[in-house]
């Protein structure tokens, strides 16, 4: 039995996820249906991804009777910089892209990430599809219209929201992902599962990463998010529960410089110390982080990290979004069942360290 | 008497323009009713405002209670460019600019182009205020959201629809502007009264450029502006009308690449042709072309240019937004009555010809 479903998405502007093997080989026509009246895109890819699947996604695109280019940008989160940015939009100017035309982002998270942003802003905004090939990609980031990149002097700084026209999710891509980024990809999902579905969880926690239930898993994971961003697109309100793991994970990354742990790893080991310090706090009930213990570990995902509380909570702190007494942050009542809480920033320390038990 | 009016812009996010001499200096408590919540703020002018007036808006800032910095990037429509986007970047990064935190364009047309472009691009879009200080600023382009940079290939092939959270605009601030600068904006003004109101026109026809008159006609000006966006804020049909004049005008400044003539004065020529191609053609009432080029006249607008039809049309058709077999021109039925036309691509040259009598 082949798996195939499609979630649609009632953002401002509505879009659909195609969850479908194979899909991938057949996007052109997918795309014909959406954009009858575009004549013209640019496929967005970086150098370890284009090698791969641009000449196929290329092919079917001429064959649905659209003028197709290629744009590749060298792969590496380093690179999601304002140059790789020009770049995109000189292939946009050279390929002759009008309003009506689209950009096609073939890969993960960072190349969503920058087509979706150089999209936003080509001619004050030309539609994109996103052709996710990672876990993270297919089963996060391919939805929800977050679009950015990093300056010097940080991560994410600047960005849209834009949301895709179409998102085409093949697992199949995912046969050619080295195994870290599987797991990588694998810490979103669990998060979609403690923030909002003790069912998702249940699977996780059943069959960890095989790779036979990635469609059904993904299926779950997309209509999660969607609902979440569609209840708020711009991240005024219910959205801030995507970041349950985040506040703590983005500090691991940034006390690693960014190498050596994945973000889903450290969202992993974020998810779980938020949830010990809940349980501590009598905020989460007790159980909680254990499960999420456990399932990181069926993952093969680490559990731990060398920093200390003080050492993370100095990174959480610098974030420059953040300021003020107080700052927002997400916890589990149960699995399934989350929500916003609000803590003066001057408890923050304490509280980690009852989630590191220290 | 003093002048004093507010225009309301119903778009996704209404906000005010308020037309009121002076009110520069009370900037920070207009902004305070609006902002309340906000802490923190960059202003952002060129090194032509920046002595001028950006002390007394710190001022006002300050005294309303924000912490106020200053950016200051080199004037010249040369350096709307990514460049001085990301000294704007690295200054909200400085002050610490939250979401809730804002930008305020001081200056004119470029300054609020920029501004706005890197408002709406940090951390995926933070408020901005405009404080326009030049004819074209007050009576166009500080309304609308339209903001945008210049590429190595070409000219405002980058930007965003952001709208500002309040205007200010302070026809004090016109009286330290250069002549040739208050020429340029009437070629907007007049504009406007071409396509949404005699009355308009007909006051420009009897005061010309008299800045004792320059408030009413702001407030006529940006009254039918902002009825436009409201209807249309994305530019999908009405406010195409804005381009009246702007095919060919944009065509004249790009053959005299971009020196020598004004965008104001270069549209005011290219509303003229487009006026006697429309007679010619019988698609508008006649006498309405002699109405338009008395005004220019009277205005001190040159109403001639040096270049072909050949020239304009070449310029025009290379123009990258325009495909396809058909473009759309804007002509007016008679004065203060404004339509789009649907013109063969192979047939503007013929029209221009006629417009221009050859």
């Amino acid at each position: 039995m082949s798996f195939s479903q499609t979630i649609h998405v009632r953002t401002g502007v509505p879009y659909d996820v195609m969850i479908q093997r194979g899909i991938l080989q057949s996007c052109g026509k997918q795309i014909k249906n959406i954009l009858p009246k575009a004549n013209r895109c640019v496929i967005v890819s970086d150098s370890n991804v284009a090698p791969i699947y641009a000449d196929a996604v290329q092919a079917s695109l001429k064959a649905a009777g659209y003028e197709a280019f290629i744009n590749v940008f060298p792969a590496g989160e380093e690179n999601k910089r304002l140059p790789s940015i020009v770049g995109m939009y000189e292939a946009f100017t050279q390929a002759e892209l009008s309003r009506s035309d689209f950009a096609v982002a073939l890969g993960g998270g960072v190349t969503g990430d920058m087509c979706g942003f150089a999209a936003a802003t080509y001619l004050r905004g030309i539609p994109f599809v996103q052709i996710p090939t990672t876990v993270l990609s297919q089963n996060d980031s391919s939805v929800g219209g977050k679009t950015g990149i990093d300056l010097d002097c940080g991560k994410n700084l600047v960005g849209s929201f834009h949301q895709p026209c179409l998102v085409l999710a093949d697992a199949d891509t995912l046969a050619t992902l080295p195994a870290r980024y599987v797991t990588d990809g694998f810490g979103e999902i669990i998060k979609h599962g403690c923030i909002k579905s003790a069912e998702l969880f249940g699977l996780i926690e059943e069959h960890g990463t095989d790779m036979q239930m990635i469609e059904e898993l993904t299926a779950r994971s997309i209509a999660i998010k969607a609902g979440v961003v569609e209840r708020d697109e711009k991240e005024s309100g219910e959205r801030m529960l995507l970041n349950f793991g985040h506040t703590i994970g983005h500090a691991i990354e940034k006390c690693a410089c960014y190498t050596g742990i994945a973000h889903g790893e450290a969202v992993g080991i974020g998810m779980l110390i938020m949830a010990r310090a809940g349980e501590a706090a009598g905020l989460s009930n007790p159980g909680t982080s254990d499960r999420i213990e456990a399932v990181l570990k069926k993952c093969g995902m680490p559990t731990v990290c060398e920093f200390t509380p003080e050492q993370l909570c100095e990174a959480a702190m610098l974030d420059k979004k953040r300021r003020g007494e107080y700052m927002n942050i997400v916890l589990l009542r149960e699995i399934g069942n989350s929500y916003v809480y609000k803590i003066k920033c001057a408890e923050l320390l304490d509280f980690v360290r009852k989630g590191m038990g220290k």
